[in-house]
């Protein structure tokens, strides 16, 4: 097996220049101007397009129990249309609750990863109780390669840890090495609030963020600030949604404090006042953190060409609109949260970042894919397009004109949050190690191909 | 002409691997493992040694005339110490005085680095007065091919401009795309201050950072973020030193404003307590904005770490300490500022910042290089390592163990600011646009083959 | 001349009480319950009705050639305006063109007062040029009873100062003892500006805010806090009008800088879209800093209240709408600047302020009269009700209801900006040094009994 | 009984004048110069002395039973000392356990106070746990005349509350116009830095502070800032001690937050090198939050000179230094937290503060006296000199030096945290409504005299 990507475009996250790529199995193993043909390899013509390495969703719930259902993906469904979007490489949640060991939820998301995936794949480990028994299982989990942990401080009695175990979790992180990814809302604010609203009758989608305004979030993010602080961790705040929060962040790096900041593509492009659409339909954009007044995407979008926020990820939790949304209808706390991306995040990032000209190219895949694959220890493997690295690329078209449609998309979700917004440019071919997975924007890899992979501990 | 270098480790910006490289005539042709030797050309052989893009230098006074002398060095000498230290671009400060129209100043610096520069260079174009007749010349600078002003809001009467100068300058340079670099401290602040210290009879030369203290610098900083902010223009602090400076400008990072902040080697290694040395040793460390307290340092490390801080740089300005810092023995205000570095930047970054821990590979690559070209419009030429760059490379053997001094440096100037201090690592071969220029820490090109880059502008 | 006030509810800033206040002379001799009616005393029945100290405004603009005219009050009828509206002591800016002397600013402005006022009056000296002979003169007008100064960083070529004045000006007025008033903003931004919009045909009153935003300002009290910082001089900041300047006063005071602030009725009440209304209507509600965006509104009074703003003044500037005002039809830089408010700043800020209940009584009397002869030197002669205190005392009636207008105010304007607007109280009686000035909302005392106050420094 | 204070300076928070006072019964009748002395009444010559209003201590812990002990003071020693020096106003933390009903709590504290204080009192009724029951003896409570309430945010397991309760004691709080003050430190950040450093064989008395860092109480601050800014309550900062913890609190009540903030004495006169002396005499100066670097006292001194910080109390403790800080000699943790000093309070701030022209003499009441009588609804009752007000006088005498020594002091405990420090004024005469109890450093009053004060909500 082996590709030869000629005259394309390649951009890295610093670099942008015209050369061929050959890959020789799983690996780029030449690049140059003008490169002679491998015998046996397949040719593909790059002209006018660019070549980007495989971009990294670092944030989604492919598998997930969630408020009484599941998010409808599986590892096949979700990995095919991460690929169609560009995306060749996911960090699922492994979020065990609390009734289950560390172990278990480990072994849970393998059962369901295993053999089924399409793209290469890790998980953040979830840290959903800390004591003993846990901390001996997380150093096994770290030893097997999963580098990462996913904490939450909101989602109390789920998924939520309290202060000891927060406290704990990031020692033992700071002892291995590895890196605390952290949802970071104040649990109890949010619990007290649903309650008021419930009870005054508001049970709407619209209170959704009337629920958990910004100051949750923010206190949410200094609180772990100061923990992270006090322990030398290296933390990484997952879907950042406000200017508060970012501000908390911020002033915690030019103290010192090791911290990284993730937002999502549904941040920077929709606002709370799609969650206050009428008929059910704002069901559709409830997730958490909520959208927020759209005086903040002018704010993450500078944040992001600057380096204050290093990644944009999805988030992805897909709950079917005709059947799960529903399960709120009567009190907003009860929607399964979750806006489907996964496969939308590049195409979007590109047509309303790059185009508009709020990222230039190659912020854009520092920002979707190298970062990433830094933060989380999969580099030079993943999110460069270097000698050795695996063959991922994707070879974009940027004269596609399209529209995002539930009716087309690969995601096995009922609706989508982008419904009828344009695109301009998509991916034209995208390859997994050295192997062609999609097509003129459909897959056509091989189901269980993708990778668990391996990643040692990068952040001592 | 043409260079084959086997079996480095390339290390760029963003990326990390083990490749040959192929330069023909001037520029990259191949990367590629295990390339045929082409016929004909020089063979490197850079096992066991680091492949850096050529580094950059954005803040230099070759020619300066300052303060009723001159400092040492020439194109020639300085651009030799530059590449022995493996900086294949420089920038220098083309800073006509108030009496001179920028043409002027613009046909000096022309004079002085025409066909006497070793390694190629540009200028920040010094914006020393600003009426109708500059801006003209200004365009037509711009279109020259300089796409940078400097600007001074310190030196009043010699560089300084004043508000209405400023605010010009910057609508000028939002205008033509142009950033602007600016030295930030208020000028009455010190003027007053050294008054003061002098009629106090303090003219030691640690009395020079008594006269401009943080907040000097702090406040020149947040005015110029109005200032940016107002106009829209993008701007570029050049060696900032301290806390408080970066606070203002993190500050307006994140309310939008384009900054970018330099900092400078000598701050992030070396305090006040240097320019405090009695028997005019102090003197050899007189430089503006002044060294610091010492906790300013890991601040700056920290920010450079995490991309707070985008270049390092060196603001060399050579003056010998027998007959020029001498100037000043009896007024510290007299005394020629300038700590000179462009010759040691890189390895002492190497030393105290990779081998420390404080930064990784790429990090130094990017602060030390790749940042600058792209701010200033020299990448992709400059500044990565990719098909189609200059051959601008630096073979860094990181084996190599010396010792800074002035009795066997490359600069033209009688004294080290880092006299004894221990380097681990320097570059072996150093090359400029395909020709070797450096081999064993020897400058062995030519002289006079640095070529003024053009640039367009870029931060529309 | 005595007086007898029997069973009026005492209210200073710190007490609340109903009690006989005796008056002998012009100062207060007595207070208690139930005293003796002395012999001849006039009786005054205060039963129902608050009694304030006499009120301090501590800005206004009573005698001002200002943008080729004069303000329209005179000593007689401003303070007047100012007796019916409670006011009992005024601090009015004494400032000299830059062509004048400060002794002849002073002697100008003696000229004007000497004989004329009826409530006691203080100037803040404008220094509005610094040098050698201005410092002498500066330091015979503090002797001569004026222990504050006012400087201008707006207004460039008419009162303003560059930074090397602003430097001396402080350390003169440090070094006598002496509070810095100041204008805060930044007067090259506001010129650069107003050109362009007059440039872009830009010329209606509404533009007058569009040349100086928020960051003008606060780039303004910025710059003044670093000053202050550096030189240890008490500095108070006149007319703060919105969040972004306040933000930068409180962080100052939190370093240690000894500053007060001062916030106008004007930015409390009004916002700009007055400043909008069209058919030269906008004219009337142009002042400096301009009127803000309503968000400011609630921080100013929260500050108020919660004592990071210290007083509330009125700027008082009164300029025709028929004739004055209009200088500025075609061209708003021409629109004399000024909001008469004079008389009405203590039935605004009671029926606004107290009756809405953003402030309590005490506070009321602190920010309205008590903090203002407290940080000018006139405490405890004025600004409070005890024993030996000058007997200028406001009956105040809370039962009374009425409305401001144009049609029968006592300033000598013909405009009202708060016309129409009702009020929940006003002074019956008002007394100057224990001779009653005002009597159901008439001046009934006598023309030129204000004298100057002299006022020790008492800022060490 | 009826007292006639002859020609004292009366010094309130805003006045300051020479008078003649007559009490008649328990209150303040006349106020005058030169006022007849009354028939039968006892004749103070208060001639060159000050005349305060009776200073109020807002944070006092006479009945504390604590980490297995009590604090060594009864109600009748305790309000002994507080009258010797110059307080004649406790409030005491009534602090049940959170085994203990609210109910329980009071009635205990009230059995310890009935009939045995020599000063009056109040409580703030300490929040220990938050459930339907709590709420309505909470309610009752309140009904009686308690109008604050205290939480604590540390102290886990013995008085700290959850976020839960902490949410639902503001909201309480809020519906019934009490304000809530709160010990801020993150409970969890200490217990875990305890066990490392017992774990680490650290044990010694200056381990205190190495357990509860400055960032353990900005978190703290930072924490109730925001659900106080959520549920819109006033709340009160009991003991802060940093720069962090104030700037987080200055920071919120820029946005609005109605905070209040109290230092002690400690904090601004010690530091925590007195808990750093061997031999346990660290154990002395073992508080929590424990005693900070020294850079923090210029901070806090300024903040309360500028109204940044409310009030200045003691957290009153005292612990034997013979028998119960010795509980802690092999265990830091278990030192009784406390450093004594309701006695010297008013001693210390006026000799290092007014002597030293840190603070005014108003304001070294407004801190000392009047700002706890408005935030607790004593005023005008207490906190002032005024017709009608309870005669709790204070008749101080500016000439007085001495030193303070545990030898020689009223408070039941058997050392002094200021021993030997000098004093420069001391109360002459104190008086209790009316009553005198303090005769030259003396009590002399009657025991049991003290009354319970009904306080009616004030903050809605």
């Amino acid at each position: 097996m082996s590709l030869f990507i000629k005259n394309g475009e390649i951009v890295t996250a610093t670099e942008r220049y015209i050369a061929d790529i050959y890959c020789e199995g799983e690996t780029i193993s030449a690049i140059g101007r003008n490169l002679p043909a491998p015998t046996g390899a397949e040719i593909i013509d790059a002209t006018g397009k660019y070549i980007f390495p495989g971009f990294i969703d670092p944030h989604t719930h492919i598998y997930l129990p969630f408020m009484g259902t599941y998010s409808k993906d599986t590892y096949t469904t979700g990995t095919q249309a991460a690929l169609v979007g560009g995306t060749t490489t996911i960090f699922d949640m492994c979020c065990p609750s609390r009734a289950m060991s560390a172990k278990e939820g480990f072994d849970t998301w393998n059962t369901q990863s295993d053999g089924k995936a399409c793209c290469d794949y890790s998980y953040h480990m979830g840290v959903t109780k800390f004591d003993d028994a846990s901390a001996n299982q997380l150093r096994a989990i770290v030893a097997a390669g999963v580098s990462s942990f996913k904490i939450f401080l909101a989602y109390k009695g789920a998924f939520g840890i309290d202060d000891t175990e927060l406290y704990r979790t990031l020692k033992l992180a700071k002892e291995l090495g590895v890196i605390v990814t952290a949802h970071c809302e104040n649990e109890t604010l949010i619990a007290e609030r649903q309650k008021e609203l419930l009870a005054a009758g508001k049970t709407d989608p619209a209170q959704h963020h009337e629920s958990r305004p910004p100051l949750v979030e923010a206190e949410g993010v200094h609180h772990l600030m100061t923990f992270a602080e006090l322990t030398g961790t290296s933390v990484y705040i997952v879907h950042l949604s406000c200017e508060e929060a970012l501000k908390n962040a911020v002033d915690a790096r030019l103290r010192g404090v090791d911290v990284s900041v993730e937002t999502l593509i549904q941040y920077l492009l929709i606002d709370k006042t799609y969650a206050e659409k009428t008929d059910l339909e704002g069901a559709k954009f409830v997730m958490s953190p909520p959208l927020r007044d759209a005086r903040n995407q002018p704010v993450l979008w500078n944040a992001l060409r600057t380096g204050l926020i290093q990644t944009v990820a999805t988030d992805h939790a897909p709950f079917d609109f005709k059947d799960q949304k529903p399960m709120g209808a009567a009190d907003f706390t009860k929607i399964p949260n979750g806006i489907p991306a996964l496969e939308d995040r590049i195409n979007l990032l590109y047509t309303y970042g790059v185009k508009t000209g709020r990222l230039d190219l190659n912020t854009f895949v520092n920002v979707a894919s190298t970062q990433a694959a830094k933060l989380f220890g999969l580099f030079p493997r993943k999110g460069c397009i270097q000698i050795g690295a695996d063959a991922d690329l994707v070879i974009y078209d940027p004269a596609y004109r399209g529209k995002i449609s539930a009716a087309t998309q690969t995601m096995n979700v009922d609706y989508s949050g982008f419904e009828g917004w344009p695109i301009e440019g998509r991916p034209s071919v995208v390859t997994v190690r050295g192997e062609v997975a999609v097509r003129g924007g459909k897959f056509t890899g091989t189901i269980g191909r993708g990778q668990f992979l391996k990643r040692a501990p990068n952040h001592f």
